[in-house]
């Protein structure tokens, strides 16, 4: 599980160039395929020998027709050439582009790139015409919920790693959902709009649900009201087999073909020891069209940490749409269908995939860093080379060149003759821990007096043991 | 020195998310600085309260004016709402924007990103709309050549790490071509011009750069001849000293200023140890406008090398217009006048930074990969889990479960029954380096058999050493 097991660094700030070899802006980037991976898709495309394999479609083309009622943000521009282009709305549609185009029937990938809404700004609230989302998908054929899992695995490891307080990660199913108004008596046309009307559940108290069901989208009361009963069941496994057992419920294969999923589902995450967080809810709603199965979407449960910065940025596709509820970071689902819409002969590739909300999941940590003013480092410096003394500053550069090479992260000011007290304040303010301070008594006796900014505790080093010094007080 | 030091993956991989504090296209990311520079810059920005400082003024305006000639290539775009937006054309104007804006009067930062240029793609030549750059800059106000030097130390360091084979830095400086323009007798309006053509020499022999002065530009046979004279000069501190004495090029103040900054520059670059790669070339005359000081290009000089691949996109601010000399790698320079460009009272902070040219260097790789057909990992995955025998899904699961829990990077194929031979297929294509095979009779005995790919020895293994085991071999 590379991409859970690489920390936050590493998740937030690791992307790979892929997409280097794709010249328009809805394009795809691999992770953990480095050169090798490049030269593959290289001779994918054909490469340097100027036979292109397929016809690059503009993207505005690519988008249409996959967002439903979030089409509206999709950013639109039009480039000299008189080009329809637009920026891409999320990750998901570019990637399901992508596996058609270059004929890719399964890889595993995760992504950390920008998207484009268009939105109106509001930097108060967190909302950005330009922000970064992060997913991670499997696309292949393989057999029902193994990888629908690790996804799910994925999230957890994730979310308990970053340590954000407790979080929930709700789990329902598509056709789970269509049964239900199926057999609730919604007709066929308004399973969409009762759709998104369910998904407002985790913001909208039953009643004001209920009420746009009736008077907004024109549902019979009792309709609503046995949607209401399932809507409001939570569980693992057993909720699954009881439901199978629903007389009602039952009644509809889609639900039934859900259900049994769930189960399986729920024993992979037995497996994967994950289901003291995972909750089988049937008012779990995604709006996006392309869900075909299992949805899920991750909260954090703990009081406090849910802001209301980022709202509609969680990263997690359709979030603006959906209106996100309060602590929601992650989401995603199975899309089945996706690929096969970019393939000229309509060849399916099974998909599921995860979108985690990083800036949502950033402006959290800033909130706790915030809360506890705790201070971070803002740098990788180890040592400041300084001196007390004029004219040292030679004698600054030799030293700083001795650590450079021997892989030591070390500053110096950039200063014929700046004074101490300026070079150990730059240290405090930035969390710089050691000072090497040169004079003419040290440079004379082939020591430096190494300083600890944080105790000024003081000690002569002599310069051929300063490296590993440095490296045991700074591990 | 934290970007050189950091390797390949951290440069070429490694960007943080100042920018989510950014709504608009042309926006600076901040490197080395983590949660609590993003807290900083949101306090500057306004933070939550809603003030925000500065007006956001549309990126079209920020770009024009900077760029000369190359300026037809800046990609415009057009926002619903009717606003005049670009998408950036390279990261040295937005970060000068941005250090204006935020007030900010000393950074060093790096920041890998994607620019956009609105030429013609050819992908078959490595030439895209969207291409990343990958810049290092020092902003402030430091004593002469201390910054720059450390600019030059980094393109070596990178240089060197990436084993590209051998290279050449060349050195020059805008103020030593302007007084050697001069002394030449070129008139004040035709510098610039005659610049461009000077910077023709990497690829274009001396005979054809005259008579395009000449024939074209109209400039003196004479001049061009004095002009050929100089720019033929390659050396080092010497040659600066040497010409420091030239009757003619003495003559102009400019000029002695800049030599005597290379001057001592070179001293500076003696202490770093690199003057072993450092030309000072006088044939050097990179075309942006905003270069005011010291500028310099990194080449190749290894013999092939030095693909057309990526001709137009070596990352350095204005390749493209520049025409980049086969093998160029990296170029920057000083640019102490673009940030009082943006600020409303002209305030300058001096400015020196450097482009290295990534996707130019994955060519480069590319082709010393394919050259050696060596074999790259596509996977940091170190185990699979997989089985000889039916039905056992979940006990493989279980393991996986143990390995991912205990940080190991495993896989297993997500399929109930698969056959062992494509389990073992897959770990061969893909370079994981161990199997663990599961059966009845090792489950039985609490063992796996480890089996190492690239040998096919294979050795039982009780399951609590396993994951040591795995430690040890995969280290």
């Amino acid at each position: 599980m590379t991409v859970a097991q690489v920390g936050l660094h590493s998740i937030v700030y690791t992307c790979t160039i892929t997409d280097l070899f794709n010249p328009m802006f809805c394009f795809v980037m691999q992770i953990d395929e480095e050169v090798a991976k490049l030269l593959q898709l290289k001779a994918k495309l054909g490469g340097d020998d100027g036979k292109i394999q397929f016809v690059l479609k503009t993207p505005k083309e690519t988008l249409t027709g996959k967002y439903g009622e979030d089409s509206k943000l999709i950013y639109d521009l039009k480039d000299q050439g008189g080009e329809l282009l637009s920026l891409r709305y999320d990750l998901t549609v570019p990637f399901a582009r992508y596996l058609a185009m270059n004929k890719i029937t399964n890889i595993k990938r995760y992504h950390i790139a920008k998207v484009y809404r268009r939105d109106n700004p509001a930097m108060t609230r967190g909302r950005y015409r330009e922000f970064y989302q992060c997913d991670f998908d499997i696309a292949g054929q393989y057999d029902a919920m193994i990888p629908d899992a690790e996804c799910l695995k994925i999230v957890y490891e994730i979310l308990s790693e970053l340590d954000l307080g407790d979080f929930r990660i709700k789990v329902n199913d598509r056709r789970i959902l269509d049964g239900m108004f199926a057999v609730c008596g919604v007709p066929d046309d308004k399973f969409r709009t009762i759709c998104s009307t369910v998904d407002k559940l985790d913001k909208m108290p039953w009643e004001e649900v209920k009420k746009e069901m009736v008077n907004e989208k024109g549902l019979s009361e009792e309709a609503a009201d046995q949607i209401g009963e399932y809507v409001s069941m939570q569980g693992g496994m057993d909720l699954a087999e009881r439901l199978l057992q629903d007389p009602k419920m039952s009644q509809s294969k889609q639900a039934c073909a859900g259900l049994t999923d769930v189960k399986l589902l729920f024993s992979y995450l037995q497996l994967f020891q994950i289901t003291d967080k995972v909750v089988f809810d049937l008012s779990l709603a995604r709006g996006l069209d392309y869900y075909t199965g299992v949805i899920y979407e991750a909260l954090l449960t703990q009081a406090g940490v849910a802001p209301v910065v980022a709202e509609a940025q969680n990263g997690a596709p359709g979030s603006t749409e959906e209106s996100v509820s309060v602590g929601s970071v992650a989401g995603g689902g199975r899309y089945d269908g996706l690929v096969g819409m970019f393939d000229p002969k309509g060849r399916k590739v099974p998909c599921v995939g995860v979108s985690i909300g990083i800036e949502r999941i950033f402006s959290i940590m800033e909130q706790k860093a915030e809360a506890c003013a705790e201070k971070i480092r803002t740098t990788e410096v180890q040592i400041m080379v300084a001196s007390a003394q004029k004219n040292l500053l030679e004698e600054r550069l030799r030293l700083v060149t001795e650590l450079w090479n021997a892989g030591i992260k070390v500053q110096c000011i950039c200063i014929f003759n700046p004074k101490l007290l300026s070079q150990l304040q730059h240290c405090e303010e930035s969390g710089i821990p050691l000072v090497a301070i040169l004079g003419e008594q040290e440079l004379k006796d082939g020591v430096v007096k190494l300083r600890v900014v944080a105790t000024r505790e003081e000690v002569d080093i002599s310069r051929g043991e300063l490296v590993e010094e440095i490296k045991k007080r700074t591990l």
